[in-house]
């Protein structure tokens, strides 16, 4: 089968790649038909590595990613051959103590696609545990589902935040997990979610939703929104999307009392944190790693209209085209929210 | 000025009574513009008492209601004459344990308007605590304002329900409490919403909106739209609105493992409860009464249109009208979600 | 080897069954040392069922256990030969559903000691997943350490209810798992809990902790005891482990504002239950199913001596003395707490 | 009467000043007996501020305190005259938002003892408000009583961690506060509770508690301490007592997945903080500013024998000798806990 094949930095290629055969009494075998270009891998394109995670031989590349199951195995109950579905690309040990307490996201143990040493998942099949295979209903196409990954992101933050309806909120950072912050943020409850920039460009697409007002902190006063937004009081929850120093030392200035941060951003070196801000409002401050548990409720929320991510898609090519795809990707149109490859 | 009075069981009459001339340090004066009919107001008009409230002298009813500022005390800060305001009704003691606490609504001495020995406010003015009047934006009208406070009971149920964005809900009851809870389910995160009811016309109004499925059972059986929703799974939160018995004891058949029960309906007697059922998925089970902390939030969702109460107006009476009025209340119209007297 | 078999109802022997051979990668080997009896495998004994679990086939009894391990799966890291430990009667599916979000004990596929047609592990030998047997301090006895498992019910009942220190919790009913719903209170930040029985040789043992206080409701008004350690307040906490209608019927009376009934006992038909009590104080209730995630934790008080189990060990038997060992049990001493089987 | 004032920098005396006369019907008079000597209290004499709170007339010293009830105004209900309480020395508006939420310690107008501009209650009398004065038993001492206050923050910092039965917990920093943690963390669930810090005369006053391990982290590695005692896990929640950057930017290597940690340790300047190590562990940080709705809790626990104050009253004096008493709290003897005055 024809895989999109990361032979080593700077060296992508569409090749011929074995079919994997075997199916496990509880896996399922998928062909492949839309898998989103990621931040992560556009790193490994141009860096060969990420952290400690060291490309040292050719990788499939691609993690978000919707399908057709061609084949099920033994144990499997809840799909059969024909269903479209989209894949959780992470898979943790099965009795790990952390899978066992519900967050198999930080078994240490997970094996992700499209991080060394696993194959992702851009190629004609991929077979996959079914408990990590997710219906799709007939109205959602493939590339709505291959979005279901990096929304998922935004639903891990935001369910973490504990939203109540009626909050308000507000996100540093109009990249793709901003976005998907904040359209999170708006389906767990938020009345209203401003979103913070630099850059025009980035927050165009995003200001084109409901509930959603943007500010650019070059050209406007973030404090004089918030404040007349919140009536004075601060917004209930901010997601700190950057992962830039300024930001973050300051991340407390416009959160009410009793307010809470979700810090998504990730520098890469320790940066200055005001504490004593944080105290005097007792702020609480979660973060997170990927998500477990999200892919359902992120299905519901896509099918049932209350989260679009239409608009999000930027590009779609296909897959014969995939250098293509990930040269634009390279570029970082700053408009670019997701560019996505179709498979056939 | 005017007063709407309840001399006695079914005698209401529009009367002069005196207007409260001393506004205290913390209060605000208000003209009303807007009160909504409840039921409690109408079961007073036809009863004389709710449980061990009895009417015992004249008392003026409403206490859904929406007004103009018109004279603000000296230590008022966030208000000023000519704000457009709501009200929210309860008062309790300032320093109470409950209040302290956070759940004011629990304090045993709450002053509550139109539920004796306390008047109610369907009057040309009240005098009102600054801390329970609430501005509300110009685009919001004053009957949509008057909306606040029973979508406020459904905003505590909601909350109660810790609702994670992408849950599926149940309501049983499609009366104006039903209604209230399944959109603020909605506006919490739910992907969609069952509402459950036996009477048609009681089901049209709320099948309008977006993400609703109604479901008359008698006609359609629960068990499968539920699992046909839900993927067999069952449903992550029910809201029991109805307080019938049969629909009590077996709340907990179209529930979710770890689903969450919050019973608003007011049954008069003790009635038959599947505690077992319950058990076998631990299931959570909240309660309310009335509401704490809501109004804020809930007009920031009228406000920013995540909620939108104007097809839930049924019918609007002047204030002169307003023995009309009470006899539709008193007719319960099916298709009457809510009532309201303007005032001018 | 030998193990303590159940034929039929009424028919208990001990006689030679196979030995476990083969040991999965991800299994352990374990030499059973010490099994305690509950009030489940006395009712298969006497009653041949429990719902619709109905033994169909010889089934050997026993669920709370410890013992030693004998051989290590090829897999398996944190255990190794000679290790005491003790083990989690109940294996969910590795991937379903429920297990994925943490709340294992939920899964409809759970498999469970001595709960038909699964054996039980009052045997010499028993071969049980790594992922659920848990390494005890050398200074843990064997019999402490089989009570892990009653314990572990009361910790998912205390867990559940989210105390707070400093709280004042009441349990009604002094039978084991009433007792174990007691510790787990203290230890989980109750200042005082008040247990109720009506039968002073339940009580008996029980009082002999630091912060319970016990009750004869026969014989003392609750109200009063309960006015006196809460200042008036009501108890934050209720512990229904009787399962009785009347308890259930009025059980908020005695609780506070805000408060929390977690519904331990398990009554055989649907009881009245006064949802208006429950919701003028907006109590909320949580119900339980064995327990998730609690052997580590529970092993963690024994072992620090926060939570002594010692006084609970009514009496133990010789493996070979196994059918006197039920005969006490079956006999109900009301003093009897728990009853262990020591195998060797 | 007498008072213990603070005349400016560096000079205290004991002087006439007013008796507190009136008193307002939700107020009492209480007659003080002990007064604990803070941090706060040594710093307004050495420094003459804290931020930019600034001794600008002679302030009365003195927030952790103990007293008789000698008259009580009209309203008051729950206390009389001869009754022995300790008192909660901030107080906030009544209806403020803050406070109406139930997190009145967050009200920007709390008026809190010996916090300029308000005088503090190291005198013969003051008049409180009867809700912030909790009513004690007769078997607790008045300096006991006394040790309700700094209790209640290490109270507010364990109730805020949600500490489960069964976790393990490690502090930074033996201080007052610290030490305060540690019990509070005890008593809302810890099976075990770590301190680390690098004098050894701080860490031997809690040494002496059951399930407290003390580590001088100059002389012991914490890793392999906290290995050893979670099985390698790293503990569940953390409390970062000393406010010192190294410590801070740290603060994750012990923490277990899924764990907390709260900072209480106030750093005079923002400080550096490892993000990432936080997120692939998905640490919840929580933060908190004195505390609220804690002082029932605290004295139930004191009351219930549960929390042992007495071993951290490092001296007592007389109220004649209260610039001793300074002198010696201004050493800062690491042995210290904490110093009380008694009135008599």
């Amino acid at each position: 089968m024809k895989a999109l094949v990361l032979e080593k930095v700077n060296e992508l290629v569409i090749k011929d790649v074995a079919e994997p055969i075997a199916i496990g009494a509880n896996d399922v075998k998928i062909r492949i038909q839309a898998v989103g270009i990621c931040g992560s891998d556009v790193h490994y394109l141009t860096h060969g590595k990420i952290g400690h995670f060291v490309v040292e031989k050719p990788m499939t590349l691609g993690h978000e990613a919707s399908g057709i199951v061609t084949a099920v195995g033994a144990n499997v109950k809840h799909l059969r051959e024909g269903d479209r579905v989209c894949m959780e690309p992470g898979i943790p040990q099965p009795q790990s103590r952390e899978t066992m307490a519900g967050f198999y996201n930080l078994d240490p143990d997970v094996q992700f696609w499209a991080t060394p040493p696993y194959d992702g998942c851009c190629s004609d099949y991929v077979v996959h545990p079914a408990a990590f295979t997710f219906k799709i209903p007939e109205h959602m196409t493939f590339a709505e589902a291959a979005m279901v990954e990096p929304l998922a992101i935004g639903m891990q933050a935001a369910t973490k935040a504990q939203i109540k309806a009626g909050d308000i909120g507000l996100v540093y950072g109009a990249g793709t997990i901003g976005v998907m912050c904040a359209l999170s943020a708006l389906a767990s409850g938020c009345a209203e979610v401003i979103v913070v920039d630099v850059v025009n460009e980035k927050l165009k697409t995003v200001s084109s939703y409901d509930g959603i007002t943007t500010v650019n902190s070059l050209e406007q006063n973030v404090a004089d929104i918030v404040g007349k937004i919140t009536g004075g009081q601060g917004v209930n929850v901010i997601f700190e999307c950057c992962g830039i120093e300024p930001v973050i030392t300051h991340i407390c200035d416009h959160v009410a009392p009793n307010g809470t941060v979700v810090l998504v951003g990730m520098p890469v070196e320790p940066v200055k944190f005001d504490i004593v801000a944080a105290q005097v409002k007792e702020v609480t401050f979660k973060t997170i790693f990927r998500y477990a548990n999200m892919y359902p409720k992120t299905i519901n929320l896509i099918s049932s209209g209350k989260i679009n991510v239409r608009p999000l898609i930027s590009k779609t090519y296909k897959f014969e085209d995939s250098l293509e795809a990930y040269r634009r990707a390279v570029e970082a149109n700053p408009s670019d929210v997701k560019i996505i490859i179709e498979m056939e």
